[in-house]
């Protein structure tokens, strides 16, 4: 069926490439066998980013930013990262405002007494220990509820609805994500004393997605949660019958300045200490309802195991810089940190893995425009994995976005998302959601695209293979 | 494919049906028309069954042995089965001991500090408001715990794992139940301070799996806690570093005499009533967690909706007695009360619907001994739904089985149980996980079996069609 529809593309295709003359034509590019071997073994044989991954959420477990947990998950990164050979390893900390959760639960009242399962959004405000208790007003999106006149809200807990469904390159994520991001200052602005919206997430648990939310506009901060999916259109069946529905929601939790974080950070270094380096990275704080293996463990993992991929084959001509976020989830704390720190030293590319462990399934880059053999060489190392090149992709990512924008060159390896949000920021992100065989499949396309991009690969200088 | 096999399978049965003397075949059976077309009526329209599971989750929710809302959900159960057009509809009450769930929480406090995913088994024992702390003791099996020396066991928190997978006929419930079941005994005997179970479920989610347990042979109540399939696997994790592992443990819960439940009872009346009656139900409480949508409010809506299609058609011969038995869960207390009652009256067949909601695979019954007509005209009925005899069935169901052992003749629907532990006895058993499709063939199998068993439907004396 697939060699099928393939021997149909080709046939269709073929009278628009004999119209095409040859010297308009990018050059062939064959993936060099350095590089091919390279990816070959770590698709192979890779168990660095496994080892990563399971170590850090096992020893760790949860690491909310800039709380006790994070500190020791830095204290294993430092650990770690020495243990594997890589050069300047260290931490370079930021301050930031702290939230932390407490007990949380949401229980209709009336007409139909029953609890819900409900987890606070980050920088939710307190109800305090006693919670508070409301009418529901239903608003099936954003914009509905935007368009309300205050005192239909006023004095209530808005709850936002919404049909977020699983896609491939996860761009759901943007207009669905709405109610979580914008919808608690829109409902504080109209004098809502709380609010609780529909996970942001396509699967049907009983487990809630929080991520982060601000108060923006002089918004005074109120409670704000995300009930889980089933339990969402629970409170929708209860609404339909018609009848006024009250709820008593607790969301405790705890604000403060002052917080301590910090970006962990390691090198290979390059023979060239001039040419411009390599930043890849991942986050490695994590919401506290899991242990964040897909959000971000798994991503630190396969960028590291790449780099040590490269190390462990000899001394690339250029630098390449591992960064392990820290304090993403609340806002991109690590990231701009290290663009006020980096961002104006040079790059020669800049890439973070930041949407899970399942395969990559096509990249896109600068590099099209701005160096399109190297753009051509990069699609053919990547294509045996199955990778397309995308060529009206974006840069993508929020730590390596202030370093872009402050001139780095991107490159983007989009993970298939079909089902990222069946799990993010819920308590189901753990170890068992990682398939080890795709996890493998994407640090061989991270060790192709630093190969690629190395500026080639010394084996003289190869350094010992360990763990 | 499926006719190739099917083709296959034909050609390789025909010699041995060949080598058979034509005497010695059961007469041919073929489905009665007014049965057949009652059977394709459900399977094509039926909306009973769904209006009472989405109205018995939606408006009474969780409905907890002998608590407040299990007597709501009588209240509910007696007006919709008037509703519905049903005769002598009555409550049946009875008391019995009512356990009821309070704080929970598990940690791990070394080495690794990390809070895990935990509920209290039924009828555990209280640890208190603050917990208890102890170091964990690994066993893979309950046979391995039964081995071990009491010094081994004394003092510590027992944890026992196991491996249950899925199966469609529910197999492995019976084994990989025994660590739920007999766990928390054999830990107290031993003198275990406390027993957290890996979960008795086939999925991978943080919902943790309650399900009763007795402390019997003079063991002192301990407490006892089923963390989720992921947090036993992270747990096994932390246990293979080889550092003692101590875990902090909160699970509060109270329990006391005198609690009030009760049957809901229903009736078709039978043309003669003398005739001996058919008997079928399903149980109307559920755990706490989550609103028992497919354990068991689709049991008492199949059994209920297929019950009312008869209805709808006529009157049938035999009496058909509905039962919506109270308190299952924590013990078979309604299936036991009901046969104290009524267990000496005469009965066509018993049967119960109580393994969810997924498509009827197969059948079994003792007709096949007591009336191999009745047997193969059920055979015929069932067989267009996709439906396979099963000779070598047993009887099956708690609430029924005191009423079978008392002497009435058994009939088992079974259903396809390969998802049914994924969500059994967890906050996961929600409305959201019922097919609507195989809810229908469901209804339409009981009607089909109601019907073939009725004696014979008297359209003339039909009924209103009401909902």
């Amino acid at each position: 069926m697939k060699r099928a529809l393939i021997a149909a593309l080709l046939i269709t295709a073929a009278p628009a490439a004999a119209q095409q003359s040859v010297a308009s034509l990018p050059p062939p590019a064959i993936a060099d066998p350095q590089i091919a071997a390279l990816r070959d073994d770590a698709v192979a044989n890779d168990h660095y980013a496994w080892d990563i991954v399971e170590g850090l959420t096992t020893e760790v477990g949860q690491r909310l930013a800039a709380t006790d947990a994070e500190a020791r998950a830095r204290d294993w990164a430092v650990k770690r990262l020495t243990a594997m050979g890589f050069a300047n390893v260290h931490v370079e900390p930021f301050t930031m405002p702290v939230w932390t959760r407490g007990a949380e639960s949401a229980e209709i009242v009336s007409p139909f007494p029953q609890k819900l399962a409900i987890a606070a959004l980050g920088y939710s405000g307190s109800t305090g220990p006693n919670g508070i208790t409301g009418q529901i007003v239903y608003f099936p999106s954003v914009d509905a509820l935007r368009a309300a006149p205050d005192a239909e809200v006023g004095g209530k807990i808005v709850f936002i609805d919404h049909n977020m469904q699983p896609a491939q390159d996860g761009s759901g994520y943007g207009q669905f994500g709405a109610p979580r991001r914008q919808g608690p200052t829109i409902a504080s602005l109209k004098g809502a004393i709380g609010i609780v919206i529909r996970s942001i997430g396509t699967d049907h648990h009983r487990n809630p997605h929080t991520g982060v939310q601000y108060f923006t506009d002089g918004a005074k901060s109120i409670p704000a949660g995300a009930l889980t999916v089933p339990d969402a259109e629970q409170l929708v069946r209860i609404l339909k019958r018609g009848r006024p529905v009250t709820m008593h929601l607790t969301l405790v939790s705890e604000k403060h300045e002052g917080g301590k974080s910090g970006n962990v950070i390691a090198e290979v270094p390059g023979r060239d200490p001039k040419a411009p380096i390599l930043l890849v990275g991942g986050h490695l704080d994590s919401w506290d309802l899991a242990t964040g293996a897909i959000d971000d463990a798994s991503g630190i993992a396969i960028t590291t195991a790449a780099a040590k991929h490269i190390m462990d084959a000899g001394r690339p001509r250029r630098t390449i810089r591992i960064v392990w976020f820290g304090a993403e989830e609340p806002g991109g704390f690590g990231g701009n940190a290290y663009a006020k720190a980096h961002g104006k030293e040079s790059y020669a590319i800049a890439g973070e893995s930041d949407f899970g462990a399942d395969r990559i399934w096509r990249f896109s880059s600068q590099l099209l425009k701005s160096d399109p053999a190297a753009y051509a060489q990069l699609a053919a190392s990547l294509a045996p994995l199955g990778i397309t090149k995308n060529d009206k992709g974006d840069a993508d990512g929020t730590d390596v976005d202030p370093t872009i924008q402050a001139g780095a060159p991107w490159v983007s390896l989009n993970q298939d998302g079909t089902r990222y949000f069946d799990y993010h920021h819920t308590p189901d992100d753990t170890l068992d959601k990682i398939d080890p065989v795709q996890l493998r499949q994407n640090v061989a396309a991270w060790t192709a695209m630093l190969a690629s991009l190395s500026g080639g690969i010394e084996s003289g200088a190869k350094q010992p293979k360990r763990r």
